[in-house]
């Protein structure tokens, strides 16, 4: 089984670190294609960012289902492009903000997200109810670490992710704390073990659950709204994307 | 690794079916213990027996515990005693409604259960409340075909599902169907075969989901709601399942 | 009027105190009959308490109904086996939760649950859920005192009631108190006297509800999710309380 | 103990029917007093009578509380002045359509409100969605009786009102009706006999409770939202009403 | 085109300050007249003043209505009698509370709202919920500043509700705040210029939303819910009120 | 005042055409700026459109911005790239289809949106939900018109949403019809003179809001959500639209 886990964000080292994370968990038969746009941000930390990394997604998505991709994991705390993702691609299609909500109300009656950028957890918010978990998700709170911070040994991500983390259990009255970017991927462990609640990375959420639907012979639905992308030829810089 | 999975009702042909519903999906290394309760209903039809189906489940998640079970399973459409098994167990713990309710969400932008009775409706949709999903399941279906009758030939369960399946696509403009009973488990295939859009059997989806979280070494919260059941005595019949 | 109060613990000077609570507040001609289960927990103060609580419900009103009584109430807070009772019974049958929150509802625009132990919290949160008080229900508060310390004067409970209630009073901008546990019927007067806003006690309130439903000749729907329960045998333990 | 049911539309008639609708539950020790507005609209079809009716519900709670009533009911189903109601009282007031909502949910997963003109509907949904029952109540409509024509046996209303109801259950897969206007109090019986399910008259229901939780001494709160109307002096015709 | 302004309360000087708050931003060809019902109360700060206001607001509409208003705005931020108004109307009606919610959710993803008493937050909360706000208003401020001191120097109203703003903005994550009182229209562009963050007055959004729907050709849904008043007479001393 | 009307896609006819609606609605001093981007889709009617055509959103914010709009309105009722145009630009940003949406809830208790492809509409429902529009939007329907048909006569488009818009409102017991695609724009009076209700087209409705907010002097909140992007440089083909 093939899975290709997209980062959205342009920074290799960025790429290299979630297909570390995603090959970590994966089952002895999973081959993890980690790869990122040609384009768009180093980062995605705003609305901006996004926007452009959901067209990046499409891109990647576009060129896996033509190398025979079984599945596919966005791997940003946005979801960026899950939708057209799912159209574009015939097997599933996880985000990772997406697969650790869905983890975390599996292990605890309510969880809270601890994340990057404060003005990036409105984007959480949006996908909270979207996907229906706003009687679940009991916090969202920033640290205000940048995302490329993160790899900075003298940003104290995780001292500073860790007090974020047991603040939020505390005044959230959370069981379990959602790391709010792939980035965070490789504190997960470390988190869990000095926080005694699940931790959870959704990286290796979304991988297992990608196994699990390919495994049951499981696919994005092609009726009705997920349904092949209409063909039609693109415009200008957008041309080679064209579904048509 | 190995999953408990429960059968929350009495009969020893459905437990049968169920573990080899499970054993199909589940990977080399997950052994699958395929259990079902000392007492209560031959099979899950309303309210009361859902009563003594959560009795059920945790007098065997009790002793799946002792006897170091790393993951449960919950194999009725109800979850019956689902917040009680979280309770005692230390590893994950997920009903087969909650399972095919995430899988489908994964899937498809809004999904339809076709069920067995019409009355345990209401239990179905209390569940999809309290999980979150009641913008994305779009119809809860009855078929009125009796849980054991699924197994009688005569009961024409197939055509009946696959026709009630069809009708809840068209007119909940719907993507994907949830079985809405361990029983319906070995039609799952079938029923996707025809239908071409994805159906989904909760029993897989959770032995998958069970699998998912413990290779990610994420278990139950046992903070707060989940923490272990308090030490006590308990009278009469319950006596022998005393949490303390 | 019978009406059959069932203490779904099994500690008979709970049930004492409870039925005690009931009879103070009935109408002349009504006669209450404060019953418990002959199994379970003698308090219920988690999940699996719970579950053994619903089943014990049953019994008592299966036999309740043989014996012609008019209406039932569920005397704990999580208002275990309400549905499966409403199947069993042919008149009313209320939860005290549900009870104390519609009353709380007809006095105030916003209300606070002042309960037990933290962790039953979440059981009372399901409940609000369910029956649609979500908006009006601006709080609910544990006050870690273990049920059976409330008949215990060393456990000062009504000073830390008293005190968790005016901190709930004036951090939720609630209007009025639900007590969370039918342990605590008589502290109800003192505390309403003390804080100057309705305190609501859920036995009285139950009680007085079933009266009503019953003197307007309303019972429980027997069509379509409360119909009677299917007959069938129960195995094991559980053959006694066979619904055929 | 004395309980003013207000009608607040001033046809004299209803007033009549819906005292002894009132009389007909009350306890012995009650005594119902049935008034009606000085001025306003004869029937309350829309929202400009409703505006008027607020004020005659007003006119008479402050009248009545000055002659010591204990209690107060709103006979109308748009619960018109209900909140103005409140403020003014000290007993409490309750609204027919709140009280038959209530209790609707004890006896029924799922209800039915069938009412007299259609364009009243709108009104009905705005206190289901205030009140909290949007998912227990299953669908709203209307049989464009005239209010007033209710009386008038060419109307032929009790089978207009008996077929809608009979498509409500089935089309709504309800278990209960309640009846959306005062006027159909006499009805509640023979319809219920009829249906073969629980028909629920909100001036019954509200004279229960209303008895309840004097008997429970229970009463609006007064501080916050329902604290007395600020002393002032009302201008113009409002002058008589004015609260200081 | 001519927009009636309608200050609920009967205080003339606020009437005044209303108009040349509409004036300030009316189109140039745009006629505002503003207006104040005969009766009623001086401030509009409870739901018994709120029926009044419902009233005079209809009084109004109805003179309005026949002297050939285009639009009418209700000026007052409980938005009394808006439903009534709309159905004598025939071309569009705006509450201040309504439109300044609107405004608000165009300009940020969520704001507060700073009003004058507490115990108005309710009819708010009533607002806000009606009208779909509810994910967006993340918090309802009193100030307990009366109505009729914003008018008096001595009250410190300003100062007040600049420092409740800031602490709203800081404690709710809100970007921008909806004043929650006509009263405060003047206040609107020196709070503006302090806080840095879009400060909302309902009156200047309500009448430019009324020219942009006059303007638009767009006016009351005149089937259904907003059909005109049903002819009737009305008693007493709404006689001179009736719509037949 | 300088509004840019954006058309997301890239069909220079659909953006004449869309320019002419706001002109025709547009307040003397307003001129109206329409462009679409040099990039995409020509038409948008699916997922990856939309993701295509929030580039092309951006594109044109960030141009019009140096150029000195006052304001933006996005002419495509996905609203697509909204979130992130309102942190590139300092006026307001308004999509047509919030637009749309806000105006129905003036003029009518409960809309339907009739658009193009079926295929769209749940981008519409994720819209309604996100601002908090799902209890006033009674249905979302498809004519399966493709939205560059609309300009053939030999669709029958005119005909074809009359009819839906007639069935819609009946059905959905709505009382304004919202039109689903800024490809309707010229539709809409023709379609409201035959259906006698508001029909609402989010063009003209997007530019008066627009008009409005600017002079009230209200802009976009440059505080949290919508803060300026970061500055940082975009790689590859995203390069030229780098913030930073």
């Amino acid at each position: 089984m093939k899975i290709r886990v997209i980062n959205p964000n342009t920074s290799a080292s960025m790429t290299a670190k979630i297909g570390a994370a995603a090959r970590a968990v994966a089952a002895p038969g999973t081959v993890i294609e980690a790869v990122n746009p040609s384009f768009g941000a180093a980062s995605i930390e705003d609305h901006l960012d996004d926007v452009w990394a959901a067209a990046g997604v499409a891109e990647q998505v576009r060129t896996g289902q033509a190398e025979g991709a079984d599945a596919f994991v966005i791997a940003c705390f946005g979801d960026p492009g899950l939708h057209a993702a799912r159209e574009i691609a015939t097997g599933p299609v996880i985000g990772i903000a997406e697969a650790a909500f869905h983890a975390a109300t599996l292990l605890a009656t309510g969880f809270s997200v601890v994340t990057t950028l404060t003005r990036t957890c409105v984007i959480a918010e949006h996908l909270v109810l979207q996907y229906g978990f706003e009687r679940r998700c009991r916090g969202i709170h920033g640290t205000d670490i940048a995302v490329l911070d993160l790899e900075d040994p003298a940003s104290m991500a995780f001292e500073r992710i860790l007090a974020a983390s047991k603040q939020a259990l505390e005044q959230d009255r959370s069981e379990a704390i959602v790391l709010g970017c792939a980035g965070m991927a490789d504190l997960c462990h470390a988190l869990q073990d000095r926080l005694g609640v699940p931790v959870i990375d959704g990286v290796g959420a979304a991988v297992k659950f990608a196994e699990s639907l390919v495994s049951l012979k499981l696919a994005t639905s092609k009726i009705g709204d997920y349904a092949a992308p209409l063909a039609k030829s693109y415009a200008g810089l957008a041309g080679p994307f064209s579904p048509g």
